[in-house]
């Protein structure tokens, strides 16, 4: 099985501990492989973030299927260009917040999120009500750490722990999300600090469950349906390059 | 009162019409812009192509600003961009679809769409999602005709005419609201015709609702809540131009 | 376009006001005119106030389309009698609850109201569920201050200053609404002093909204649909006069 | 324990009948008494008729608090000044739709509406949203027979077993309430006749739900919550008496 | 009318005070019988408690059948076997929950449950989601006391009143329903006290409200739907005895 | 891995077939354990049936974590005892339905279930809405064939192909999941047949679906909320044995 990972930004800060991640996510019998944007912005934090990135990683979506790739991850808890790039390809795309969810909906009757900065919160409740689980999710809260400053790892574990705290007592969340796909690798220990914190509850790495869902789909061969993602009409299209 | 009107498409076909209507939609007292897309699709009827309209419809929003403008209307059923360019600018910016089911929420109480391609139910299932109206839409139909031609206005109006009529007659519809905004100039007559046949129902033409919609902003000294719709964190994009 | 302004109640303390807040509501286009009831309560605070006020309004609402008026507003935010009273006439009605959500509904993600007293939170919530926007509004609030004290400006804008505040940062309210049509001209100032305290979110007054509804449907040509409010069955009725 | 029973209408066709019926309903060791209303409509088909028919039924409720009756029933289906009534006093007060849907809720997972006139169908999706239950009922149906035509029993009864074999056939309905307390003494010949023709299904009766929760209410020693249906503030009354 | 009433654990320590109780919630013209389980939990705390006591649940209410009664009520909060039983019997069976929260729909708007302990509050939000109310609970909070250790009434009368009036002050509770039917019994008191606190509430007891609706469905000659609950289709069974 | 798959009936008739298909399921890197129950039904048809196959289940989780396993499957879609499977212990527990939903939520919007008989309709009802994706399933259809008939699979492939063609035709789905865990190896062909057909929809198999996410949670290191399912507290239980 061979994994394309699309990293929707054309910083290339998270690069390595990605490659390095990946290789925990897909396991031994899976190869995968990490490619940045070349157009878009360095990191994605708002819906203007998300529309200039798009454009290039359907471009490399579409490649991945030429290439013989099996599935593609979007490597961001947005989901962004998830949509049309299932309309584009006839293999599994995946962002981190579908997969994300997915995995915690067996895990737990209430969800939180954890995200990045309050710019995001109203894109995260928007796909949130399109996938139609609104009475599942309790609460979105953020550490207010911008994304490519997510490499502060003690100080952003510290902030996860606070608001998982906040979300378990106060918004009565048993079930943790982390959303930003730039969280990796914080979800063991995190799980950890809450259980000697008296909470015994599960949290879900969205780049993780984005690796299992996408294999999961090819391992049990199937892909999107084509009655809700339908091929876009053939037309002309004027691009800048 | 000054508005821009961003067609979202390569193509001009529609131009002339546009601005024959227009004149009828923002009235005497009011002065209007029509301005196509440079880069782009020839039309919108996927994610796919919205996703390509976006950046360029950013682009001519943000103009718009710097220009002086009052309000801005991207001229599509799909409000492609609409949250992204409220992320950008101060002034009111409204797509097709919300301010024709803001219109149609007070006439009726199940409203129908009648829109042009199955490609396209997906989509608007979702911005229904998102506007949070599910209880109030019992229906979305399609007359099967692509946006680039609906020019064949005979054609158009007796296929809006039978599709109306079975979401009446069939899905307990009581408000009919047109799917796309090429659909321009229909309302009037469809409604006379669903009238003839016995039912007395509005007909709202997303057009003039999202022309009635940003006057009703400009006039009321409104714009849309920065709490939902942040200032993007600054940062660096890189461009194919 | 002629409108006709119903103040569903006998007391007259706020009719000064209305007509200089409406001539800046409709315009200088537009004519309108005020009246009182002759009979129900002297203010609508409860909803036995709202069935004692209704017989009266719609006596009025039927006049006013015999004499030729294209629109009629109810100016009370419950809606009293609006329902029935599309019921009887041709002519666009509206009250302050339906357009004033109609228009929030395109300012942000979360919406709040700000009512006068405890009284009417429950009638609020009917009407949230009868709209269907359940998922849009996030709080109900209460300055706990009389219909007919509403005229004390100072301490109602203190007061909706205080609850506004407390809505946006305990209910994550982005859109404030004004629940009640007698706190005209408050909303640009308390959309000053909201964002001068770091929120810059849109303020909604429910007469302007009720005003430029009304007018959207008579410039669109547009009436509710006969299918939702159909026509009355022709009886026999007994009255008190 | 003692029942008033309010006839929301001026025509008395009913009386006899409803005198016969309630002796049925609330059993021998219960009193109850009917009385119509002095000034209204002959019958309740629209909202106009149910606003014209409010005043008077408040009245009556309050007098029958004040002559020590120990609970009301506005014997209607549309629960016509349910609400205000409740604001007014102390004793239960119940509608005729509220009660059998809460009889129905028992009773199995789809409930479906059997009603007189498409001109209710909107007021009944208003109370279905009011209450909350919106999941649990499946179709609204009418039977196209005038209230005060329900007299022709044969004809009644076989419009309400064909629209109730629509509703269990085509909208999976599996309880049927019926939809006017007009339809009195039909409930168990037609669940009779729904049994013979292989569907085993309840049929609920709203007047007799109505006298069954009033007395539950009255025999558990509780009254609706004060902090739902507040007293309503005091203050001036203009009347046509 | 004959009611059997299932004390669905092995404990009988609730025995001579649910006899004392069900005197006064069945009153001097009905009879009932009680009966512990002779297999399954000594109290119902947990979804795996629940288990284990349904079968025998099951057996106890087929005999009910065969004995003559006219209903059963199965006394517990969490309605275990409800379901089953209602496949298997053509008599109406009721447990604590769905009957209280029915009693509960018609008393105000927003419903509080308080329930004993931590443990069972997700098995509550899942009845609530089967019920199809999910708009009108607004809360469920715990005294947290074990079932058998409910015998201390005035702990269990204080943490009633403390936690009713948490939920009145903070969840905006309007109606307290007591989620356990091992709180026999206290319902006037706590409403007594919540009225000298300035909360004039119903407090619903779940076994009073049992026998209630139970009562209700003998006398209407109703039961549940057997398109809803369908006989189970027959085969072969193996068991410990 | 080591997956112990509880085949939660007494029959036996399905077991080679398991285990062949299981194989496929759990891939060459994991080992597997079938296991029938002792105690129980034949099969899984109604809620009662579930009432009795659960306290057998409920040891045989029990033991599988003694015995070591990583996780556990209740090979039946109806999920029965997995709530108190999981109070139990502390390995990932999975049924049919919820992994099915979980599977089928990232592959289209609209969802539609096939399952045997109409038994069992009100109790995936009541999965679906305990799950929280009621606007996520548009449809189920059955193919009232009872489980132990299964082996007939031209048959069952036939009815499967018919039901699912109404689906996708009448009711808008654009995912199949099969509805029973005893429809083994079907949706391959049927996901061709389909296609052929004209509808390229992905069909998703239960226990495919059941071994992937007990996979999941095991390889991500994670296991359900004990907030949500919590240990249940020690007390006397008596049985049969």
């Amino acid at each position: 099985m061979k994994i394309k990972v699309i990293m929707p930004i054309t910083s290339d800060v998270f690069n390595e501990e990605i490659r390095e991640e990946f290789k925990h996510y897909v396991g031994p019998h899976d190869s995968f492989d990490v490619e940045n944007l070349d157009y878009g912005p360095a990191s994605i934090e708002s819906e203007f973030d998300e529309a200039m990135a798009i454009p290039d990683i359907l471009n490399k979506v579409k490649k991945a299927q030429e290439d013989g790739f099996d599935g593609v991850i979007i490597d961001c808890f947005g989901d962004p260009g998830v949509n049309a790039a299932r309309e584009l390809v006839d293999i599994p795309v995946c962002g981190g917040f579908e997969p994300a969810m997915q995995i915690a909906l067996g895990l737990g009757k209430n969800i939180g999120i954890v995200t990045v900065l309050p710019n995001v919160v109203s894109m995260l409740q928007d796909l949130i009500s399109k996938m139609g689980i609104e009475k599942r999710v309790k609460s979105i809260r953020y550490v207010n750490i911008p994304v490519l400053d997510l490499g502060d790892k003690k100080k952003l574990e510290d902030a996860l722990f606070n608001q998982s705290l906040e979300a378990i007592k106060n918004d009565h969340v048993q079930v943790v999300v982390l959303g930003c796909t730039g969280m990796m690798g914080m979800a063991h220990n995190l799980m950890k600090r809450l259980k000697e914190a008296g909470y015994d509850v599960p949290v879900v790495d969205p780049a993780f469950a984005a690796a299992m869902m996408v294999k999961n789909y090819v391992y049990m061969g199937l892909k999107h349906s084509r009655l809700t993602y339908m091929t876009p009409p053939v037309k002309p299209y004027k691009w800048w390059e």
